[in-house]
């Protein structure tokens, strides 16, 4: 039976205090870090010194977002800083074998990214190197947006491409993300949670983080039921 | 007779504990805040929202320098958030004029950073609304770089530039500042001193302002000598 | 069942007399506004301004058709001159789904342009947010050029797939449309036609809209058939 | 002596009817035609279709200022339809010595724009070779803008370098021209006026063009005294 | 039957003896030149320039694989200098379809190359035009790559596609062919293979084409067993 | 007294046959390279392997001018492959000062190449730091074009800079290169040459080398007179 693994979204934590915050979700199962340039997404957010703040306070395996244009220029900064999966935007990249292959040699894991209206078909010839398929299911760019409903349906494609391919990555579901979906988000298929307010917004991130993987846990029974 | 000013860059502060390096810092002139975009520079590091969590916890006006491709598109982000000082550079702004014109509307301060290769001839037409020129004396990207030595001259002309035109902004020069040789690069016509690990390397930093700001003051006498 | 509607292009009318040229239209049920940047396209036609012409002089809803880089960045103007349906490129845009959110917002209807190459498939996660399809039957940048053939078997793919997800959007076929061609397109699945020359080019423009609805009207008996 | 020209702005006449518009200024000098791309200018205008109707409805002849990234690859377009001179942006130019022959060889004049923030002292290696220098004193983009004062600096320093290279190319000034300042500017250098609202805005265009000029030439007996 | 067509890759020819290598390989079926811009790939390789050395030198037809941005601005100058056939990427070309027609207006053969990572889908509305689709089987930049196993099901796939649309067009693979894989390479579809060091890396270059080709074909009796 | 060195562009050379043609000048003072990307010109020429065939097949000092958007990321490559001295163009590169260091930590001389149109004043703060400044006297992108008169000028104008700045940088010119204007060309402040087809397009290339350095040593003498 798969995990359920959140990862809490330090767009939303406070950069005045990122080190406080990162020791508040020990308990975490990934840090998402949400690489913006200010161009592939109009917000620009931080790079890969985070990454390395983020390495040096916390033990949590750190799963850096890369929303940037031409990610095969800058993957190597963020692996080097200790990212222990990075994920790039099909959008975004042209050699997306190449930045895959390059991470795998570097020892990272890799993982691609679709925007809201980008279809899961044009996963079909990537989908075997992935560890990870990242689902976005609001826009890129800002912290508490609304979770697109859609995302369900893609979700069960996604689940059911692999299966036809006989793999079995990571899936994940970044946007709108909290206690009240993500039981159904899980039961659709996926299986790594990034939550942004419903952890750094509540009074209790540790606890946050131990609810939701627990609600999310519910979900796993009902995956291809 | 003009005061000198130190700007410490938050590229050389801690970003696990931001706020608290800030408030070492409270006697400082300037927050200098290095927006890099991994574009105009291969390196990224922080954006709007590092302007606004300084803007929270510091009185200290914030000095932000947009090291970025378009700045036109992303100014009114760091206006909004609390820049009191913005500075674009040359090489990344077709419509600079614009952008000092809109600055100017928000109730921001204005200027334009030149890197090494950059003359400051090239200011003729725009010297007379700035708030700020910077003079870049390394190459933008990263801290801990050596001065460059031709940055002397080049204050010189733009000192003689300002002469000419009856104007006295602001003259700032970013990279390499130190106890060493501040006082010669405000005798040569800088008033305002980005200074990174000067300040944040050592064991005071509010001492190191206060001293780097003594030791740059005795420059101001040599000013046009 | 669906009513065929007619989309004079104004890349056929006369540029000096453009509001005459729109008033001998007014019975048609769009205007079809070929917005070209020089970018996307090689040719450059006309933005926000003619839009606000033909918001002022006609009361035919406007369809204006965005072949332009970065749509994102310049749709709200178009919307705001009073456009009411703003059809967006899938090749130009990374942020789709923000997009046709957007223009949601604003009270504008959305839809997506497939170049003659791009295929339906790419549609699957957009689908659902779409008002319109429009599918190019030649490749854009010019008026009075040859309707590719391959593009009824794009309509069939494209019916096929609105079906399967129960939605029904417009669909919009643009180039090489004539009382030649129009009854078969319609049958293999459009309901709104762009007419260029077929239009502007006739001695009676209000008369050939006229016509080419009849003729349309006539495929759509034949549709599913 | 140099005579003063007006070159009528159609930014500010109306699109609805173009052909109507521009013969109501047979008596101007030159028709001004804006292009925009909304890329080098946020705005989108217009491009060489309206080109080809001012030359079929108009004998006056055409001066198309191209606000447009990457002027190389469209010249031709606007040279073919018509345009008698054709001036480019410095900023958007990287081989600009190749766009002025390239014009000359097809019997076009040729001029260089410079944007209010671009100095004078770039023009150094092509002035001998242009045939107008357009100084903008607005930001391009929109018409109805407020004259820049340090135009009339900018204006001198021309003057000044086109005498040392014993040149006399056509001095144009764009933005915020009208009654009340024509004389100064002329007398400053400038000798080809751009005006919009002026012109357009007014009851009787063909008036205004008359007391323009006729303002304008008073100024011409101020130069260089 | 289908013939199988080997097309050395100059990549791995002499460049400073290159009419000499041409001439050793007089007996293969195409020359494979490796256009590259720097841009599209990190590598630059070499322009028209080559190609018309290669069709003064050379009677075996060219085969012109573009790894460029922007194909469309430059075929032109592929197939002036002497191009056969012609290549571009998917990932690259805006307007594909606009692309393959002019290639035959100019008597000039037509694919679209897929990067490893591109699915085989994105063919569906341009298949049908096209005269062969050339398969990655390593990331484009460089020889001496590994072949990618994931290909053997890629040609399955595309092969299916043909069928469904009842067309043939020719298949090509580029990286890693070689002695030990082309039989099944072709067994799973392919048709016109290229090979670069284990071609020109050989001590008989002919040899090596003409045992290539032979073991090729026992290949096509494997299709679509 | 300054020397005269002759650098044959191999442009002009037969690409077919290069390590004979490199053959042929190793009484040459330098090999240029011209190495065009497609993009910053609109042809596209030779890569680095092209470098290290050169290097290979002659001890002749490697002179590569590269004409590519962004030289900052392939210049390494460029040096790797063997080039003695490399040049980009100020109008293509943002970070000039990064590119000349990072070419002399590798130990490469770096040179700023001009176009025709850009202007002698901006070399003012990068003068300092080059081992060469290169005035293009042709527009960059093809051999066989006619010499621009006002390179004279831009030769004396570059002189005097140096002067001033007490700094004696080789000073290469390109383009239009012959017997009949050599002598004119040094007179006026070359010292390095770059001939095509007057070296290539000979039939003695090592004779017209010789004949080019005797005659353009003639002007020596006259340089500052």
């Amino acid at each position: 039976m798969r995990n359920v693994k959140i990862s809490p979204s330090i767009l939303s934590a406070d950069l005045g205090n990122l080190a406080g915050d990162l020791e508040k979700i020990s308990n975490a199962d990934f840090i998402h870090i949400d690489v913006m340039d200010g161009h592939f997404t109009p917000n620009l957010t931080f790079g890969p010194e985070v990454v390395r703040v983020a390495k040096r306070v916390s033990n949590v395996p750190l799963d850096v977002h890369m929303m940037v244009s031409n990610p095969e220029e800058s993957i190597d900064w963020y692996a080097d800083a200790g990212a222990d999966l990075i994920t790039v935007h099909y959008e975004a990249a042209t050699h997306l074998h190449r930045i895959v292959s390059r991470l795998h040699d570097k020892g990272v894991q890799a993982g691609v990214v679709l925007n809201p209206a980008t279809p899961v078909c044009l996963l079909e010839s990537i989908i075997d190197d992935l560890d990870m398929v990242l689902l976005m299911s609001v826009n890129p760019g800002f912290g508490g947006q609304k979770y697109i409903e859609a995302t369900y349906a893609k979700l069960r494609e996604l689940t059911a491409l692999c299966k036809r391919h006989g793999v079995d990555p990571m899936i994940e579901v970044d946007g709108g993300v909290g206690m009240g979906n993500i039981e159904q988000i899980v039961a659709a298929g996926a299986n790594v949670l990034v939550a942004g307010s419903a952890v750094f917004g509540s009074q209790d991130p540790a606890q946050a983080v131990f609810d939701l993987r627990e609600a999310g846990t519910r979900g796993i029974a009902k995956q291809n039921a």
